[in-house]
């Protein structure tokens, strides 16, 4: 499969559709997750209120809900949101943030499972949380385990849940019960900057929308996203302008960059 | 009238006296909001719980009531937040983010519009909604109708509820009952960084504090946010390094710049 | 006291342990705060919810209270993260935003530092308020009077309430019942940025996991940040260059530029 050039086709379409996005997500990642769906070519909308959460399910094109700063208010809004997203056959994205590091974050990440998400992205204490795979004690949002670690978890997760597992990391690899493929762009400042992997959950969103394929969908979100810091990284002096280059970045991306640069490919069985 | 001069002088002013803005907005708005008033030359405070909210308006110098991110918790915030302006003669504006998206939003701006803010500021599609003056079906928070078609649908919003409105789009628009401004001012980059509409109707509510007039006060605010846009977007690389020079630019404002690069001018009836 | 060669140290522990700071902030603050904790260093969680507030503070090193955008909703997981860190032993900071603004959080401050935190920081207009030194009106989370007014307040909330008083302004000072170290590090674009002092009371937080000594780690935590704004500040355009260059500085903070730039100094008593 020429991966790069299905991830440009896929980037095409949609800039040319601007999915509508619809995020049921953190307070941190807000904003980086409206800016930068907004630069790869999505339309965002932040709608998570018990009142209306069901009804705007109905005009986005996909949904993303996200744990990241979950509390008694607002876990209502994502289950019913998960709920409509599933009545009306829309893909969703579930983003277990801190699965595992307390109770409540791990019941609600199994109970949000449940409802069938299309994809879970998370890092590797998330997925192997999640996925009940090991004792892996999660320290914060950020992963104690390499990706590489959580591949077994995530599998079982995969078979078990048939949703498609994304786990992110210094390698990224997406699977579903029978594929794998590993996701080899990225840039060291990238954990540097809070979020990023709540947005990419978003843009994950986003290429459902436009690729029906869940696994090369997500493949595809990690590879461009990935891609994009490492051509902010380029002229970038650190985090904080690193991170206002990652929009301008994705923004950017051309035919030629992505042609060249994004590096998918079949990984092995674990 | 001299509007580049008229607006000039009311920026100093502005940067003189430094507007107390209370903002009861959403979440994804407030970082740019606060980051752009403070650049522009005001004071911003986000203060919305209902415990203090009505006390705090006592002490702001305008406030803004922004819809994004409503929920049962916040409306309460907003309605206090909103009489408490009016019965203190304050001045206010409402930003009606996705009106027409939902018919929990619709129905709020309703709510809001009667309790008489000063300045309703939206885009075409939240306007006309609001207006109820057109079937056109809000696409998340981003407007798809043009500031123009909407003309009609402002002014009998304008005429039926007192309030001056402003419609942005390509070129914004400010009228009330009788009178009606065009501004031209603004970049192609402005809607590819999110909430910058939101920023601008707390800009708005910060320039009624110094200019008396309301439809000169919006007209001021959308042209001088606007020409910032413009001067961002010199040297900008993308969506990410323009929205931190926005805030440099709006900064930077001087006499020169605005009375060089403001286009204001008096609109010809619908 | 070497106090450069202190803070070069201390920030040398931090960056090798990576002490998890759990954040119950305001949502203003919330993007900051994570990110200039990860630039200098540290791990930033986002952790406010009744239901796992009390359970993650038995993970992280250290807790940060911030009230900015308090609501009923939230001053319960305050109160729980407070209590959780005084019972673990764990140290945490208060930070009184906008406290004398209304009576909800003059009230609530109070409340917070019956609780014990290790360092209270704020403004000056805040700290006085709080210690209920003078009849000053806090304008909005503006300063509008000096540090320096507000040290004698100062000294006397350290004595009655045994935490240690980080007052910030163009000087910043620390004191506890006995001791007093002034800062002169900082930088005129600083104020022009929301939500700063908020992300240092979060920095804080950090630095008292590494340095055992209250008084010396919260002064080390004003220079690092002034001395980075001082830095980034070179080569800013504006507010907004300025704020993405201040997480790039705090990330290259490096021994030879803390040893020959910290001005942490003894300060005469008032």
């Amino acid at each position: 499969m020429d991966y790069p050039r299905l991830a440009w086709n896929a980037l095409a379409r949609l800039r040319e559709r601007r999915p509508l996005v619809q995020n049921v997500t953190n307070y941190v990642a807000m904003d980086s997750s409206a800016n930068l769906l907004l630069a790869i070519g999505a339309s965002p909308a932040m709608v998570h209120a018990e009142d209306e959460v069901e009804e705007f399910v109905g005009i986005a094109d996909a949904l993303v809900v996200n744990i990241g700063t979950l509390s008694a208010g607002w876990v209502v809004g994502m289950e019913k949101a998960a709920r409509a997203a599933g009545a009306a056959g829309k893909p969703w994205v579930l983003d277990p943030v801190g699965c595992g590091a307390t109770r409540y974050r791990t019941e609600w990440s199994r109970r949000l499972l449940e409802l069938h998400p299309t994809v879970v992205r998370g890092n590797a204490s998330e997925i192997m949380a999640l996925a009940g795979a090991a004792g892996a004690v999660t320290r914060g949002v950020d992963s104690t385990a390499s990706a590489e670690a959580a591949l077994e978890g995530a599998a079982a997760l995969a078979r078990s849940s048939g949703a498609v597992v994304a786990v992110t990391g210094a390698v990224d690899y997406v699977l579903d019960g029978r594929r794998r493929l590993a996701i080899a762009n990225g840039h060291a400042l990238m954990p540097s900057v809070t979020a990023l992997g709540c947005a990419l959950s978003a843009i994950v969103a986003g290429l459902l929308v436009v690729e029906s394929d869940p696994v090369l969908a997500s493949a595809e979100a990690l590879g461009l996203f990935g891609l994009a810091g490492e051509v902010a990284a380029r002229g970038a002096e650190g985090p904080g302008t690193f991170r206002a280059r990652l929009a301008d970045a994705l923004h950017g991306l051309d035919e030629a960059s992505v042609v060249a640069g994004l590096r998918i490919c079949d990984a092995a069985e674990p």
